[in-house]
């Protein structure tokens, strides 16, 4: 039976999303999605496609985001890619620019085979370059999560400026740290192959790097409707960049790749961009409120340019403090990585949610300095994470 | 530019969808589409999940549909995969079951690097093998589109009973042409790889083959939402099989894949499916009907399962067919290939559809027959098209 399935496969180890439990009364901050609703002109505007079309395929280029997008961010509709999400436009990236190293190869620094991105970033990466069965080459970053300069990373000569594919986050996640354009453009200019700068949470920062994907010809920039514009459900990314690079995304996907309400309701959500600003400055502001409470109250709490908030919890291990926030109805991520084994990922929900996980995390701390065997739990699972 | 391209992707012909223009009063007859809505209680319910949900991540896995489909087709949600329509489906299994071919030894024989079916059969097929660069076994029909025996594909020598993966549409698109069960059954254990029944039509034929996904192990049976339920514009598909086969699909996909409108949708309908049925035995009763008119007014019109009817017509070159009917604002499906080139597809819609679709044939043949010199493009069409 399972000689039927390509060795590749059936070694794979698959990407775990965050949970998504339907659990009542339960506050979600695990997956970053965005605590406020699409507009109602959005919600709107589905209700009224939701008819006879239906049966209909949609539109296989999904053109008219395509165009809007392009007037959006001042380029022709030939540089726009929409993807089913954009997981599916990294999938897609990988697949297009990167060559499959043949299994007896395996391992071998072919730079054609090569997948390259910074370690931690999205976890999804290296999934990707698992599934495809690329190389990866993953390149620590220092403990504060900042861009190493080019000329750091020529003198730690692990990293590839040949690579087929550097997939660089920014802001980072899980870490929240916001990058520099200059210092993107710098990378972006001393790469040979593709970079792909992912910028899933551009929207929560102070800067971004969309014109490096309309400066230069190997640079592409991959957006999602997910998180600033609260569509996770209906699973509607896109990529911009040079023509060439499009076509080639456009090449390989599936032909009705994007669904048909998705493409209604992220053309409706361009038509209202004023809504969504204003509740991407709220979270902005929540995530300063809520990362400096957490601060007086023992957080480690790193710098975030995102719409969530790396944390070292104080007292207890990252991984009981997942558990007992869990108990209180709180979900937040835990990552099981040397890097990450001490910290927590905390979406920024609304004020409310924020105020609720505070009350938690007193509780928690209260009841844990009452009862001290909880303690040496956390030595040890710090003093490995802190390697 | 080019050269940042896998060699592969640049060299690839992409599949060309049929057309979905946007035309006022235009009467769509190309593409398959279901002439019928969907049911109001599967639009309804659609519209109820137009809200705040919208923010969230869909089920990653389509459990609550697996669950639903599962119970119809009496086996567990472990036997089921769902996909971004089923075209997804068909690109995960040549992705999880067939080794690409290093391009050095490209056109090789390894049966573990060879996508086989028959030709014609979807045009998809050779798109999908040359994406992910596998060997393509492409085994020509007899004339009438009937399944070949096993003993006559044995004395054939070209179909390979080791292919890593065997497509097999059934009944067959575009001749519209139905199998047995029971040959289907017979080719199924003469394969020694996967073997995928590609049952997009199944629901408008007398038969289908879904049994044999539950009886061998390494046969898949791959469904869509897209044509008897009317939801083409959701992207909703999904494959049966042994676990092992859909846990490696589970392992390769985006993890987000299916849009949560969309599975809100198919559930619905899985609820509803006495609304579809009598739709489909309309299909059929409108489908033989005009099948029946278009011979007598001079169509070859092959015998279909399908919601589609395959017809070589009269008089005109089948290209000609396409455009005179074009100008009559009806679309229809031409393939130019050699098996096909006399043909067109025809899909079924309304009675009122067909009726119109037959009134401009009868015009279309009155002024031809007045013109004389529209048949000298025929005859040399033809003659290329019946070699």
């Amino acid at each position: 039976m399972r000689s039927l399935i390509r060795p590749l496969v059936r070694a794979l180890h698959p990407y775990v999303p965050g949970e998504q439990p339907k659990i009542r009364g339960l506050i979600k901050l695990n997956t970053n999605e965005n605590p406020y609703p699409p507009s109602p002109k959005v919600l709107a505007a589905i209700t009224r496609a939701v008819d006879v079309r239906l049966r209909l395929y949609p539109n296989p280029t999904s053109q008219r985001l395509r165009e809007r997008l392009a007037r959006l961010h001042r380029c022709r509709p030939e540089q726009v890619f929409i993807g089913n999400g954009s997981d599916e436009c990294l999938a897609l990236a990988v697949r297009a620019f990167v060559e499959p190293v043949s299994a007896a190869r395996r391992g071998a620094a072919d730079p054609r085979a090569t997948v390259q991105y910074f370690r931690p970033s999205y976890s999804l990466y290296p999934v990707l370059a698992d599934t495809h069965g690329a190389a990866r080459n993953e390149v620590p970053l220092a403990p504060d999560f900042s861009l190493p300069g080019v000329a750091a990373l020529r003198r730690g000569r692990a990293w590839r400026f040949d690579a087929a594919l550097t997939l660089v986050t920014t802001p980072n996640a899980p870490s929240g740290r916001g990058y520099t354009r200059a210092d993107l453009d710098a990378l972006c200019r001393a790469q040979r192959g593709v970079v792909l700068l992912d910028e899933a949470y551009a929207d929560f920062a102070d800067e971004h790097a969309l014109p490096l994907a309309l400066e230069h010809a190997h640079v592409l920039v991959a957006r999602t409707f997910s998180k600033s514009y609260s569509l996770c459900f209906q699973r509607v990314g896109y990529v911009i960049g040079h023509p060439t690079l499009i076509a080639a995304l456009d090449a390989i996907r599936d032909s009705y790749n994007v669904n048909g309400l998705g493409q209604v309701a992220a053309e409706a959500t361009l038509a209202d961009l004023p809504y969504y600003r204003a509740h991407i400055a709220t979270i902005v502001r929540t995530r300063e409120a809520l990362g400096r409470t957490l601060a007086t109250i023992g957080f480690e709490v790193l710098p975030s340019q995102t719409n969530f908030l790396l944390v070292r919890p104080p007292v207890l291990a990252a991984r009981t403090w997942l558990e007992r926030l869990r108990d209180r109805r709180i979900l937040v991520r835990w990552f099981d990585t040397p890097e990450l084994r001490d910290a927590l990922r905390i979406t920024v929900g609304t004020d409310r949610e924020a105020a609720a996980l505070v009350r938690a995390a007193r509780q928690i701390l209260r009841d844990a300095r009452r009862s001290v065997p909880a303690t040496p739990v956390r030595r040890a699972t710090r003093g490995r994470a802190r390697r």
